[in-house]
């Protein structure tokens, strides 16, 4: 099995993602109920339908004086009308009411003054502008009527979904039931966090880090732990994970020679297996790509910013497919890139920059790397641009799209 | 009390913000110990230094073979060197060893030989390639070293971070307590999510919509729930959100006329009370700002378009000072307006737009809006442009600059 010259070819990244998807074929998890209160960044499972107006009922945008429009007509400051203040339920012909935003306009009334173009006397008012019927009213259904799609399936819901999807008296909403992703880091080097590594062993990282990732898209990481460099441990944690997860990852053991384990055992696991391994794209060449009992399973290298790399570019959207949000990426922006990098022909290079925006405009500083599995270069950087494999590089000046993972740095 | 022509005296937003800050004086809050593992989106609280080198010894960037870099010299594919695999522990001259990425290095090599860039024989290597020593070595401190501040002081913690700790054997870390929100929704109007609101009731949406605003940033609310619109009530309850809470929202109440019952109430719960109230925003003009016992309290509009531009502008930044986190703000683009929109002479108007991105190209369409209260044209929008004090209107065409609250519109 000893693949000593490295792969023989490489998938393209988006062939390998034509492939992973076209065999994998993602379906949207089932539907949960949950309280509305607990449904930030979830996603709701159908269209929501209105079933109200809202407003419910006509009401005053503004705090002013409650009239009939035409006890308004020609009202100007040197022509003003005057109208005499009631306290009643109903205003008739002559009467002005107070009415603060948001409050119910009051029977009888279909306009509403401005406080600013009023002078008050005692028990009246003197209006010195013209209303229109309907000025300064928000009518019933005009934020959104009755039967009328109020949150359109497959959206994440935010804070302002929340609120409409509240006015409109809904207390539990229906979501996509969050991934599990089981996660498995393989290698006899690792030992847990919080154990002591002795001489030549190192903590394992990437259990850490890709939890967490699952957990901003909203998914439900499920800690398979750590497997020595051994067939049938690897082969039966994984068989865990497919059993309690709706998809695997695992890191470590996919290089091309003796410690190329976790594609192996992967491959007697069951059909298909291994769909893809070997991509061309730098960091994340040894990925491997496979499907086992249905479930999808992404190998991803050891190193811990190519196993990032390899979860923004297969798992994310995978899990996005298995949530069904539909156009969420990354944040983008058009950034200047102050320095010349090179590419690698052939590969799609991730490379990591730090974006500022500075005078009104962005830029886009490479990441200096000596080493591709510094995990400090990540943090240094809070996004990354794609180098196609057709260019050698990119030039000093050149406009880029910078894809986010933190927050932009802002300058004076 | 009635101050029924509206605010006499604006305030700008600027001066609002400079004034306020200067007040209350915010303070980064005290330091909590968490688990690492639950440490995603925390902000570190001091600076975070590495106590080891990372890598902690010499390994391989590569899989190939350990060599010691001399026994390469002048070595090409028509001129190869010969060497000897080895299994031992150390590998003297004319010897190799198998090597994979991450693996450390044996003793007596100074470098790896990329698998591609030998030839296999039975128990021995064609080296085709000279190698320098320390080539395809990742030096023990490369990614960082012992004493350097792996972790700057103020950070969010990202998945990449916890990665790095991780590594650097930390399990539990320095983070600022979450800073405690206390939320009160005032006027007779409302009813709790969940309830049947009755005839010109409606459900109240603000407290469900600011308490996730909080989560987002990494505060916790404190639920203070709905008060009438009566003095007693508002008071006791805004004492209460003193007492469990660093800050105090409340929404509603804040007009300037009758209802104009929350600054009356703050005025008269401590030093030095409303500091602000009437600011030249649209939406948000009947915001107050107020410090009472040494707390900030900030009266938001009971419009919930209102409150969510209110939070954006002056409980966002107060709670970021609370949390010590520097550098960070809402993702921004520069987006081509797609659509002439009028702003306000002497008002910061907060246009929300959508984004959408196509041919390279942001785009930013004003949404449209009949009524500032309408939540529905929050859930439409995934962002908001500034349009300045001194602006008409800003024109068709031109570049902006929009400030995300939701993903970009991804179109083909």
């Amino acid at each position: 099995m000893a693949r000593l010259k490295g792969f023989e070819k490489l998938t393209s990244v988006d062939e390998a993602l034509r492939i992973y998807f076209e065999t994998v074929k993602p379906k949207r998890l089932g539907a949960v109920m949950v309280p509305l209160r607990e449904a930030l960044n979830r996603v709701v499972a159908q269209d929501i339908i209105a079933e109200k107006d809202l407003p419910s009922f006509n009401r005053s945008a503004v705090d002013g004086y409650a009239v009939k429009a035409t006890d308004t007509t020609n009202a100007t400051q040197f022509n003003p009308k005057t109208l005499q203040i009631t306290s009643k339920e109903t205003i008739r012909k002559g009467e002005a009411k107070t009415i603060w935003t948001g409050k119910p306009l009051p029977n009888g009334a279909d306009a509403v003054v401005m406080l600013e173009h009023v002078k008050r006397l005692d028990h009246k008012i003197k209006v010195e502008t013209q209303v229109t019927p309907g000025e300064n009213v928000s009518k019933k259904g005009e934020d959104i009527q009755k039967g009328q799609v109020a949150v359109k399936d497959g959206t994440r819901l935010k804070p302002q979904h929340l609120g409409l999807l509240a006015a409109l008296e809904y207390s539990l909403i229906s979501v996509v039931e969050k991934p599990r992703i089981a996660i498995l880091a393989t290698g006899n080097e690792l030992v847990e966090l919080g154990k002591k590594p002795k001489t030549n062993q190192i903590i394992d990282t990437n259990c850490l880090v890709l939890s967490t990732m699952c957990q901003e898209l909203g998914a439900e990481p499920v800690n398979l732990g750590i497997s020595k460099d051994d067939e049938n441990e690897i082969g039966s944690k994984i068989k865990q994970g497919l059993e309690k997860a709706h998809m695997v990852l695992t890191t470590g053991g996919t290089s091309t020679g003796e410690s190329d384990l976790v594609p192996l055992v992967i491959s007697k696991l069951g059909e298909p297996g291994i769909i893809v391994h070997g991509i061309a794209m730098r960091p994340g060449m040894p990925t491997a790509l496979a499907l086992v009992n249905a479930k999808p399973v992404v190998v991803l290298s050891g190193n811990p910013v190519a196993a990032m790399i390899g979860f923004e570019v297969f798992v994310r959207p995978m899990v996005l497919s298995m949530l069904g949000v539909k156009n969420e990426q990354r944040h983008v922006v058009k950034a200047k890139l102050i320095r010349r990098v090179a590419g690698a022909l052939g590969r799609k290079v991730f490379l990591r920059v730090l974006v500022s925006f500075k005078d009104d405009e962005f830029f886009a500083e490479p990441i200096r790397v000596t080493g591709s599995g510094m995990l400090s270069t990540m943090t240094k950087a809070n996004g990354y641009v794609v180098i196609p494999e057709n260019r050698e590089g990119l030039e000093e000046g050149e406009m880029v799209l910078a894809h986010l993972f933190d927050s932009v740095k802002m300058e004076e």
